[in-house]
């Protein structure tokens, strides 16, 4: 049922530089499907280590790589691109790092061929753990961004070459410009972890009782506020520019908040502060859902005992009932021994579902459309 | 297993004043206790509703209730609850409002006797719908804020009552002062609201490719953005001086990451912006886990087909093996006709759990401690 390809579409040899939890996910990828994977990294131990869980070989003098993937963290980008372009003159090189644009611009500065360079970007999620946490089914389903720019030399070749190994890898291609997707990112990606993190340092100081009465809605919004502080100071380093517009934004749009709120009996007040929050419904109706549609889902909330099996008794029984389930959340009682199940299905499922788990003894602690 | 007690702690009869979803919610639950449930709203239909629900009765002359609870929108409640107190001079009157203070002033400015008033703050997460959504279930394992405060003629008496009330209804009685509430559902919940309702206005006038790229962060950190904006300008007008306070703080933050990031090289400026990071793990860690306690859970992710049934195998197989599911999250690949569930378990579970996984078939698209 997973798009598992059975052939390789990438023509190695690969070279993999860095044999990180990214580059040695991308080994044990591609070697599965008999692709020819060297690897290098600053540190040997690394090598030794992912060669040890399949991820490739070391590499042999006279190795002649067609594709070579630079994967070093995000501020070693591009003199490790620069240094692979120049050692294999022949070889197509990409990077996996989160942002496109600077490394580019650096390379040009190191006087680098990016003609032969386009860089990656997959949308894995998971960037920390080394080869120990590598898994060749890292990047399935998720996005592959390839990041074009006007002075690639082949540009059909360079893109099919990324297509191919970004399918090979179970990842869904995207082809956007290098300005365009240090854009995006900043927006989906680099910026809610500037928000979050923002909001979590406010619990620093705050009292017990407050975060005693934290709910479901403070854990979701700060949720990554619990990212690596070292990792994300070079992202968001490396994409400055485009982080700084998007808050400087926010921050227009928050004095206006702020404003309206210090004064709320002045004309006009209440009405900015609904305009903001009418502004945030619109925004987020636009994130896809599932299947990459904006869909309106009902949710049940179910009680959970928390003994081990019963979400699976839930499950299992909602399934017997015949509904499918579009979306799950736990949420757990303050000090409670169970916790709270929110179901997503369908609207029409709805009323169905309710009266048949209500008859098999299930308790619901809410439903709303 | 659920705690639901057989007999009634509270000494009806109860008079609920809105018969909207907490109202009707509220006399369900107390219906089922046995307790004498007496009605009321602005709207006849509304209470023909809720009595035909099964929430209580119509009011006849002669009713004398010992508690009345007022559950009418935000802006309405102090009005409300200062005619209850007039009309029935020997009832205890409690509201459940999410804001304490603003209500408690506007009754004192109203000639209000509030000696019988003392507020409630039922964190029940869901404040939309009417009698139709309305659950017995719906304060089960939730916080019930009662909010004291200094002109409480008998404060054991009254704290007793309203403890009773919550405990009948399964929910968790939390006893706060009425400033304190405020300022704590302002960082836990109002400003958490803003945060992302302007996060997620940032999105409306993005590109298409931009939204595409969404990942779960975004996701989790626009979630409440989708929140009524008609109640929650109530609720922010109400509680806007503790909400402002946060909020600038929260601002003069945000200007220090924006100075830092506008000149990243800048001696200091990526410290700051590490700083500010490091807040937010420090802030996110203070958030009570399950059972009150903050945790760490390693997490797996597993590859669940989108047909009905999937999960529940999935679940049902992992209690074979003997482990607890902790928490588990879906996540939805764009475009792609299935999801990745991500299962906490604890650490020592972990290798164990993913190599029977595994060897049962199952993808695993990857580990995280």
């Amino acid at each position: 049922m997973t798009p598992a390809p059975v052939r390789a579409r990438t023509i190695g040899p690969v070279r993999i530089v860095g044999a990180g939890l990214l580059g040695a996910s991308i080994g044990l990828a591609l070697r599965r499907l008999g692709v020819d994977v060297i690897l290098d990294d600053i540190s040997p131990s690394a090598v030794r280590l992912a060669v040890d869980y399949g991820a490739g070989r070391a590499g042999v003098a006279g190795d002649s790589p067609r594709l070579i993937v630079v994967c070093v963290p995000p501020d070693s980008v591009a003199r490790s691109v620069a240094a692979e372009l120049a050692a294999y003159p022949h070889a197509l090189v990409t990077d996996v790092a989160s942002v496109k644009l600077a490394p580019l611009g650096e390379l040009q500065s190191l006087g680098a061929d990016i003609s032969r360079y386009v860089g990656s970007h997959p949308m894995a999620g998971r960037e920390r753990g080394g080869a120990i946490a590598a898994r060749a089914d890292l990047f399935v389903g998720r996005p592959w961004v390839i990041a074009n720019h006007d002075r690639i030399a082949d540009r059909r070749a360079a893109d099919s070459a990324l297509e191919a190994l970004a399918l090979d890898l179970g990842a869904v291609p995207v082809e956007l410009d290098a300005a365009e997707h240090d854009r995006s990112v900043a927006l989906v990606s680099h910026v809610p972890q500037v928000i979050s993190s923002l909001l979590a340092a406010r619990l620093v100081e705050s009292s017990d009782a407050a975060v005693g009465l934290a709910g479901q809605g403070l854990r979701d919004t700060t949720r990554i506020a619990g990212s690596q502080p070292e990792l994300w100071v070079q992202i968001l380093g490396a994409n400055s520019a485009a982080v700084v517009d998007i808050l400087k934004h926010y921050r227009a749009d928050l004095d206006e908040v702020i404003g309206a709120l210090a004064d709320p009996q002045a004309p006009g007040a209440l009405r900015a502060v609904a305009e903001s929050l009418a502004s945030g419904n619109a925004g987020v109706a636009r994130i896809p859902g599932k299947h990459g549609q904006a869909k309106h889902f009902s949710q049940l909330v179910v009680l959970v005992d928390d003994v081990p099996g019963q979400l699976a008794r839930l499950l299992t029984e909602i399934g017997s009932i015949g509904v499918n389930v579009e979306d799950l959340r736990l949420e757990h009682s303050p000090g409670a021994q169970f916790g709270l199940a929110e179901i997503s299905v369908v609207p029409e499922a709805e009323q169905h579902l309710l009266a048949e788990l209500e008859r098999l003894g299930w308790k619901i602690a809410g439903a709303q459309d």
